[in-house]
């Protein structure tokens, strides 16, 4: 009935992800005192008093972000939660409290749901958060968890997308590429399992790269690092999409350039290899590969000295003046155009 | 694959909606010193600095909370604000930001999610609060919505589900069971819709009950008439699943009874002419018909002054002791146990 209603229509896929939350959302105006930073960073900063609180949330549906055949429920609602953690780490915050939701079909008995809340309470104890609130409810179809995460941080000590330099260093923590790779050997077992149910795979080559992508970790850690030593990035953000998508998003609220250098990409030795077996370039799964939770920032030059041999902070590149441009400089010393990646793109084309 | 490991099964319908959050969210330690009222009221309280926090969070389902078949898009947006608002309202605070998640299958075309927005951009302006946040995602089947909404209070005048005490009354605003009739209208033009596409209902004489339904709106000016008239509730609830549902709600959470009387329930004449029409009796849709968003309170009686005469606030009632049980007290005096209706019970049952 509504659709009849809407002569007009343009197809979601048209516009991409990223296109589409702004062309929805980019006339809200802010109107409370309150409101410092709204949609358009990681999470929202409001300021009630001597502190700034911080907001951020997600939406996981089934089939879209997730697959009950290979995701263990417990470790399910433990990355729930991560996900969204990891929004208020990349506002040089610390996490206080959250909000989950779920909507269930009648498919799942209560031990499922029971697992599920294992996993957010886990990762609650380990974060050190307050699960204060929240609403369940059925669903027609699958399981739906929806995360909101509230933080706090110093006035003046939070760092949005926006504060990138020219001449800034570009720095990413940990290593990349590693949940995609793990991901695409969970489905290759499933559909190994679907041949042969009883077959039992070794995945032990595979157990760093598979926790990656089942179990990921939110990078608090590089919160309490960035204070004890003294360094307050000029932008961050969190790797979800993967470090090409998130560095346009630097570089477009930064307005500045970058030169990301391809052998300085961390990777670990399983994600090389697994590389290989799959026949993929490790390069380009580093860029695009989304959901490592680590955490890309920039940091002043003069700053190097006190994150230098560091061994959670790998330099990748520096920011550059705007008009020149977002490149990847190779091995052989070409500069290739840095692409953003729309929806699922990755998924579409390999 | 999930559900073979677990021998286990307990079907959700066994618990009932209340029951199942508080099994699964019991077990949650409150940790952080900023939590002052985690799970278990309206929204959560915390405590930032000189003023606290409330948070709040919904999730709305198509097929469940929602049939766009009668549901314009724009009243959806308007009233998935409404719904998480009135829970901030009904912890006599003032909301201040919201983030809006939604997923969308490709069945809808951009216009369609233009819409929806539309509706939450007008309730932000209406209710004077900031959109800071948001996700916007695919899903595999329906629409989903989710809300969360932060609101402000002055420490002390939050109002929780838990202070009632007995000889407290027991005041509701505006009238309620409007929004249940409103559907019961809706939902059988959609049968008619059904066998004649081209029929053009006049609905003129379900204008209020349908708006209710369709369009209903929160009571942020009762948390400012309260404030005018200087009186704190000991308790307060919004009226989101029926009357019974809440009083409920209220007398276990402030370890009182209560003796609510028929005669005393605020009906429109349209309700009452409604139920008459689908021969239903308006007592039992007046106490078990959620969704019309007005606030039930108590208050001292020594307050009782204050509001005595005023159109927005009428007195249902009086708590009493615990041991004293809920009662509803009919026009033939007689004394009814008031039970809760689970999960959708009324739906099921009518």
């Amino acid at each position: 009935m509504i659709e009849d209603k809407n002569p007009q229509r343009t197809p979601l896929s048209e516009l991409g992800e990223f296109k589409l939350i702004e062309h929805l959302t980019d006339h809200f105006k802010i109107t409370q005192k309150s409101t410092i930073k709204g949609i358009g960073d990681d999470a929202a900063v409001l300021n009630f008093g001597k502190k700034q609180v911080v907001v951020s949330t997600d939406l996981l549906i089934e089939g879209v972000h997730f697959d009950l055949s290979y995701a263990p429920l417990k470790h399910l609602g433990y990355k729930a939660m991560v996900v969204n953690l990891s929004d208020i780490y990349a506002m040089n915050a610390m996490a206080t409290q959250v909000t989950v939701s779920i909507a269930v079909s009648n498919r799942f008995p209560l031990e499922a749901l029971e697992e599920l809340y294992a996993g957010i309470t886990t990762a609650a104890k380990i974060y050190n958060v307050d699960v204060v609130g929240g609403d369940t409810t059925s669903s027609t179809s699958g399981l739906i968890i929806s995360v909101t995460a509230i933080g706090e941080v110093e006035k003046g000590n939070e760092v949005l997308r926006s504060g990138a330099k020219p001449n800034d260093l570009l720095v990413v923590t940990g290593d990349v590429g590693g949940a995609y790779m793990g991901l695409q050997v969970l489905e290759r077992e499933k559909e190994v399992f679907k041949v042969n149910p009883h077959n039992q795979p070794d995945l032990s080559m595979y157990t760093y790269i598979i926790e990656r992508q089942l179990k990921p970790e939110a990078r608090k850690d590089i919160v309490a690092l960035l204070k004890e030593l003294d360094v307050k990035p000029t932008s961050m953000i969190d790797v979800s999409d993967g470090i090409s998508s998130e560095v346009i998003h630097l570089c477009k609220h930064s307005k500045v350039g970058v030169d990301l250098y391809e052998n300085k990409l961390p990777l670990d030795p399983q994600v090389i290899t697994t590389c290989e077996e799959f026949n993929l370039d490790s390069t380009t799964i580093a860029l695009n590969g989304g959901e490592d939770y680590e955490l890309l920032m920039t940091i002043s030059q003069e700053d190097f000295p006190k994150i230098k041999g560091n061994p959670n902070l790998t330099v990748i590149g520096y920011m550059t003046e705007e008009d020149r441009g977002m490149h990847l400089v190779t091995r052989a010393d070409q500069k290739i155009p840095i692409i953003a990646k729309g929806w699922n793109a990755l998924n579409q084309q390999e």
